[in-house]
C-alpha cells in the first residue's frame, strides 16, 4: 500500500491534538491582567504540549519521508502512536490545574514515555517490513530517542519530591528534539543526490 | 469522478471523530492517583472507540485502495456511514458514565451494527457502480463483517442481563479485526504484481 | 493558481463542522431509554445539519471538479460561503434546544438562504474568473439553487406560525438535494469522453 | 524534503482554529431574538478572527506557491506562526465577552502582532534557505505587513483610553489584507508564462 492516506489521516489527528487543547485554556472571568496571571501554569502546559506535538509531526515527516510502501501492521504501529500522543491534551489539562502536584506531573511523563516507545515500535516495524536498510542506517541506534527516554524517567521520580523539576526537564527534552535531526536530513540530502544522478 | 477528495474528506472526519473524544474524558479534580482511578470506565469507553474507528479508517483505506471511480451513490453510501461513525463520541460518553447499566451498552452495540449496515451498504454500491469484480471477489462473503453483526446482537442480549458482558464481546470484535484483512492484501498484492508485468 | 489547497482547506473545514455538532448533543444523567427520549429535537437538528453540510461537500466537490484554475477572488468567495456554514453548528444547537419556539427556527432558515446565496456568488465567480463556459452549461439556470431559497423563505414565514412546519421545510430541501445533481454529473461524464477521444 | 506535507498540516491547523471558535459562541438561553442581541459582541469578535484566519491562509497559500524545497528550520518557523495563530480562539472570546474592557483588546492586538512577526521570520527563512530570489522580488519590502503591525500597536495603545477604537482599527487591517496581494499574483502569473514558453 501506499503511504498518502496513512499520511493524511497522521496530520489530520495530529493538527486536530495540537489545536483543541487551546479549548482547555479557559477565559479569565476578569478583564485585567491581573484576572490573567493565574493562568500562566496551564499556558506553560500548553506551550510545553504544542511543542511536543509539533516535534512528534516533524519526526514522523521525516521518518515517512523516506519510506515508499507500508503494510498492514504499520498502519496499527502509527495508529498505537497516535492514541498515545491523544491522551496529551488530557494530561496538559491535569498538569495545568494542578502544577505543583506531583502526580499530575508524573502521569504526563509516563504518556511522554509511551509516546517514545510507540514511536520506536513504528520505527522498527518501518525498518524491517519495508526491507529498509537505507532508513535503518539513517536511524541509527537512536541515541536521541534512549537518551529522552532516560531522561523523561528521571524526571519522574525527582518529580516525587518537586513537581516543577518535572516539568522543567520536559521542557529539556523537547529543547534536544527542536534542533533540527541532523542524521535524517544529511541522509534525505545523500538519499536526492543519488536519485538525481 | 475521482476518489481522492471522499478519501480526504473521510479521512478528516475519522480523524476529528477519533480525537475529540478526548474532551468527553473529565479531568479530576483532585490531583492523587486515587482521584484518578474513577475514570477507568471511561478510558476503557474511550480505547474501545479509538480502536474501532481506528479499524473502520483501516478498512476504509482497503477498500478504496481497490477503487479508482466513484459515483454520487457512492459519495452517499459514504456520508451515510460517516454519519453513524460520528455518533459513537455520543454513546461512548454515556457508556463510560454508565458503565454498568444496560441501555448505554446496548444503544453503543445499535451503533456498532448501524455502522457495520452502513459500511456494508457502501461495500456493495463500490461493487456494483464501479462494474469492479475484482472487488467483489476480494472482499468475498464477508463473513468477518458478518460474524460481527451476529456477535453484537449477542452483546446487546446479554447487556440487559449484565451489562459488562456487552463490553467485553465490543471487545471481542475489535480483536478479530486489529488482525489484518488477510483476503484484502493478498489481493492488493495480486494486483500489483499484475499492475507491474 | 490551482485549487488543490482550496480543497483540502474547505475539505478540512467542512469536516470539523459536520463533525463537532455532535459535541452539543449532551449525554442525558440518567441511565434509561426514558432519558434518553428528551434528545429527539435535538437529534432531528443534528441529522438535519449533518444532511446539510453532507450536501453542500457533495456540491462543492461537483462545482470544483469542473474547474481547473482560481484566483484570489475565488479564495474569498469560497470563505465566505465557508463563514456560513460554520455558523450552522450554533443555529442547529439553539434549534435543538428551543425546538418549537419560532427565532430559532427562523435563524436557522436564515443562515441556510445566506449559505445558497455564498454558494451562488462563489459558483458565479468561478464562471466568470475562469472564463469556464463549460461550467455556466452545466449550471444552467441553478432552478434548485432558487427554489431552495424560495422554500426557506416559505419556511421562515410559515414558522412565525407554528415552528415545526419550517423545519419540516428545511428537511424538504435536503430530500431535493439528496438526489444526486443529474446534470452536473451528466456534463462530467460528457466532458471525461470528450477528453478520452 | 517537499512542502506537500507541511502544506496539510498548516491547512489542517488553520481549519480547526477557524471553525472551534464556533464552540464559543454560547447558544442563549431563552427563544426569543431579545435573548440573541447581547451575543453581537461575541459576533463581531467571532467574523473579526475568521476573517483574521482566513487571511493568514490565503497569505499561506500564496507564499508557498512560490516555494518547492522546505528544511528543517521552515519546519519549525511554520510551527512558531501556527503556535501564535492558535491562541486566536483563546483571546478571541476573551475580547467577545469584555468587548469594551482595555486588556481583552491589548491581548488580542499583542497575539495580532506576534503573527504578524512570526509570519515575516517563516518569509524570511523562506527566501534564505530556498535561494529564493523570485520569492524575494515578490515580497518586495512587505509594506502592507509593516503598515499592520504599526496600526496593531496604535490600535493597542489608543485601547487604553476606549477599547472599541482598538476593535475598529483591527477590522481596518482586515480590509487591508482581503484586498488581494497583487504583486504576487501578478509575479505568479509571471512565473507561469515563464514555465510555459
Amino acid at each position: 500500500m501506499k503511504k498518502g492516506r496513512l499520511e493524511a489521516f497522521s496530520d489530520g489527528v495530529l493538527a486536530i491534538i495540537i489545536t483543541i487543547m487551546v479549548l482547555e485554556l479557559h477565559v479569565p472571568h476578569g478583564h485585567t491582567l491581573k484576572d490573567l496571571f493565574p493562568l500562566w501554569p496551564q499556558f506553560l502546559g500548553y506551550l510545553l504540549s504544542f511543542v511536543y506535538v509539533g516535534i512528534y509531526w516533524n519526526n514522523h515527516h521525516h521518518l515517512f519521508y523516506m519510506v515508499e510502501k507500508i503494510d498492514g501492521s504499520v498502519l496499527w504501529a502509527n495508529l498505537n502512536l497516535l492514541f498515545w500522543l491523544s491522551l496529551i491534551p488530557f494530561v496538559t489539562e491535569w498538569m495545568g490545574d494542578e502544577c505543583f502536584s506531583s502526580w499530575p506531573v508524573v502521569l504526563y511523563g509516563g504518556i511522554l514515555i509511551m509516546c517514545g516507545v510507540a514511536y520506536y515500535i513504528l520505527e522498527r516495524r518501518l525498518v524491517v517490513n519495508a526491507h529498509n536498510p537505507a532508513l535503518a542506517e539513517a536511524l541509527g541506534d537512536d541515541r536521541k530517542g534512549k537518551l529522552s527516554i532516560v531522561i523523561y524517567a528521571g524526571a519522574i521520580v525527582l518529580a516525587f519530591f518537586y513537581a516543577p523539576i518535572g516539568i522543567g526537564l520536559y521542557y529539556v527534552v523537547a529543547l534536544i528534539w527542536i534542533i533540527p535531526d541532523a542524521r535524517i536530513e544529511k541522509r534525505i540530502a545523500h538519499h536526492q543526490r543519488k536519485g538525481e544522478e
